[in-house]
């Protein structure tokens, strides 16, 4: 049986990220710019004041009681068609493109306007002395013409998108969201809004999926329940295959009816493994269906990464979280794909029953002296309610061993 | 002028959380329940099997090579019609409602099939051995009815979505995502496409507040641009005030053009700040328009939060972190809604220049020994390229100060 490394490894290996597209920079939070973005310009374009005040000589400031003759105005957006000369100022906004002859900006606060004498108006500056480029960003000073301001690979957040604005990208280049169906199976499963009868339960497995996939990034599409029957699953399968990402939840272990398998190797999609040592989650199986052949399905023209999550709510939940997660990410172009854990310190004695390494849903917190990590009350696979409690996985490693209070173990955020 | 803490406390003060709307449930992710969501049901519903086997009597395999009448099967979704006796088995799936008589399940791997003796099948368990209760997950093991599950107040993620949907909350009422009205203003600002001739801009801040907006759950609705035209500008200002939130982008500070507070105040909006003690983004405005009145915009209900935002990127940036984000949790339900900065070592020196707390663009990373920031290299509030560089912002209160490598400051992630 694989360990969690080695199934993280084989989808690394499978995977591989998806065509860029081009999307209107309004679309792209959240996606991996695909080609670098360099600056078509400096920026700021042009020495730009960065106070209301006024543009003047820092020389002439240099005594108390500077009386400047103020020759223009000038807005932002607009330019000055004057250059500031020895004893003279020009009023300007803030953003504005500092005049010819300027070296500085004073501030409208350390100024006061005298009477116009002989129609012009006079400035006084005070108190004295302000240093050559004051209040002034130099054209270019943030970025320079050519410079790669946001590199490809990078996840885009507000700044790149303000960035990529600044630059004049309204259509940017990235990976598009993965499109993952979602295919619920089994008999015993009713609708959410209906009161389940003996031995049925809530199809709560693709609500939580859609949400969970959602926070990836991904796009997804439920497509309802499959039933326990050959024909049908078939059906469902071929739909699911014309998406990037197919997950199936249960179906997959050792019972009578866990048909998924079996279906997914008639629709033509190789297995890439069958159960991992993991708790929650060992029935775990993944594969491939390339899109070449007579059985190719519609619209699909690229690989479709399937996998068969067990039908328990929190074995679904730690599977997509490990398994399904690291897909997501290769094909959205994420890198790395593997999941990223923090280390951090148990705060009571944990017992790791049992004999695989175990995710353990856990409260996680940041403190001065770093992360602490503290394992809910857990009944099992099905016991989604405590993962209401927790936003964590706590990774228990090593099988029936107690962990004292204190140990540093790995730990996945969610 | 007000300090940070009291302009946030001003706008928390001014603000109130938008009224609760039921919606389905797959629209519910990052919003807060507005209801506690108790169980109408024991979880799991049944006595459940957790493995594939047999449910039988543990007392009967307490000797090696125990060999047990197999009478019925039950797969997940089924109920048998049998109970188990002594001496009986019956095959059971993962999920499947354990029978009465049976206390245990045992897994098929610990078991073989035997001939049919007398048209009877015999399942021999091996080796000997087990306890009450066995992979079994007992009725309400994970929720009794009745429990509260999800309480108010919660921001659902991916597990309290599963949980809502198991407690077959197909719908559930939560606080709606605030809507924003986002103006930029500025006869400077050309559109994100075109090349900016001299003394103009690309209007990178729609872009960029709009992402932002997006990444704390608001829905954003851009306006364009108003040129700067009183009547322009006042005919915006009234569509914008339709929202939760009115953001504008420049013209709040003492340029001669600066009209948004002229035109906020015509537009009956009420002035509860203007300019906080903050570096970038001291000329921030911020005020309420109420809703009552001739002057009552077509479809508000409730007040409008307003707020003009300094037009260089970085100081839009800040403000929003800062008090728009705040607003937003408050209309949304979020508790507390206040800005909640970690603290982590400064790993170097650096010295705030200037008379005003500064947050300033860091790079920000969590260690096994706690958090570590280090200030990006940053020109000022028109550097937006240097937050591309960020996941933080450094809060430098002190006014005109060195802080040493090692010093502790607060830090907001973003």
């Amino acid at each position: 049986m694989l360990t969690v490394a080695e199934a993280i490894a084989a989808i690394v290996r499978e995977t591989s990220r998806l065509s860029a597209v081009r999307v209107k920079l309004a679309d792209a939070l959240g996606r991996v710019l695909a080609e670098d973005a360099v600056s078509d310009l400096d920026s700021p374009p042009f020495d730009k004041a960065l106070m209301d005040g006024y543009a003047i000589r820092a020389a002439d400031a240099a005594r108390p009681d500077a009386r400047l003759r103020v020759i223009d105005e000038v807005l932002a957006g607009q330019v000055s068609r004057q250059s500031v000369g020895p004893g003279e100022a020009i009023r300007i906004m803030t953003g504005a493109l500092v005049p010819i002859g300027a070296d500085a900006v004073v501030p409208v606060e350390r100024t006061r306007l005298e009477e116009a004498e002989r129609d012009q108006t006079v400035v006084v500056v005070n108190p004295a002395g302000l240093s050559v480029g004051k209040n002034i960003l130099k054209r270019g000073a943030s970025t320079r013409q050519g410079t790669r301001v946001v590199p490809a690979g990078r996840t885009l957040r507000m700044q790149e998108i303000g960035a990529l604005a600044e630059l004049g990208r309204a259509e940017v280049a990235v990976f598009p969201a993965p499109r993952v169906a979602v295919l619920a199976t089994g008999d015993e499963l009713v609708p959410v809004e209906q009161t389940p009868g003996p031995g049925q339960i809530r199809n709560s497995n693709e609500s939580m999926l859609v949400a969970q996939l959602r926070s990836m990034g991904a796009v997804a599409h439920p497509l309802g329940v499959a039933r326990d029957d050959p024909a049908e699953l078939r059906n469902r399968i071929g739909k699911g295959l014309a998406h990037d990402v197919l997950l199936l939840s249960g179906g997959v272990s050792a019972g009578k009816l866990d048909l998924v398998p079996a279906a997914l190797a008639e629709a033509g999609v190789r297995q890439v493994f069958h159960k991992v040592l993991v708790k929650p989650g060992q029935p775990i199986w993944f594969g491939v269906k390339e899109p070449s052949g007579a059985t190719r399905p519609v619209g699909a023209v690229r690989p479709c990464c399937v996998f068969g999550l067990p039908g328990n709510p929190v074995s679904s939940m730690v599977c997509c979280e490990l398994f399904v997660r690291t897909a997501i990410r290769a094909l959205a172009g994420i890198e790395p794909a593997e999941p990223r854990p923090m280390r951090g310190t148990l705060t009571r004695d944990h017992r790791n029953v049992g004999n695989r390494p175990t995710y353990h849903p856990a409260k996680w917190e940041w403190t001065e002296q770093g992360g602490r990590v503290e394992p809910v009350k857990w009944v099992g696979s099905a016991d989604l309610g405590a993962t209401v409690e927790a936003n964590a996985l706590a990774v228990f490693a090593d099988a029936d061993r107690n962990y004292t209070s204190g140990s540093i173990v790995d730990v996945l955020l969610f």
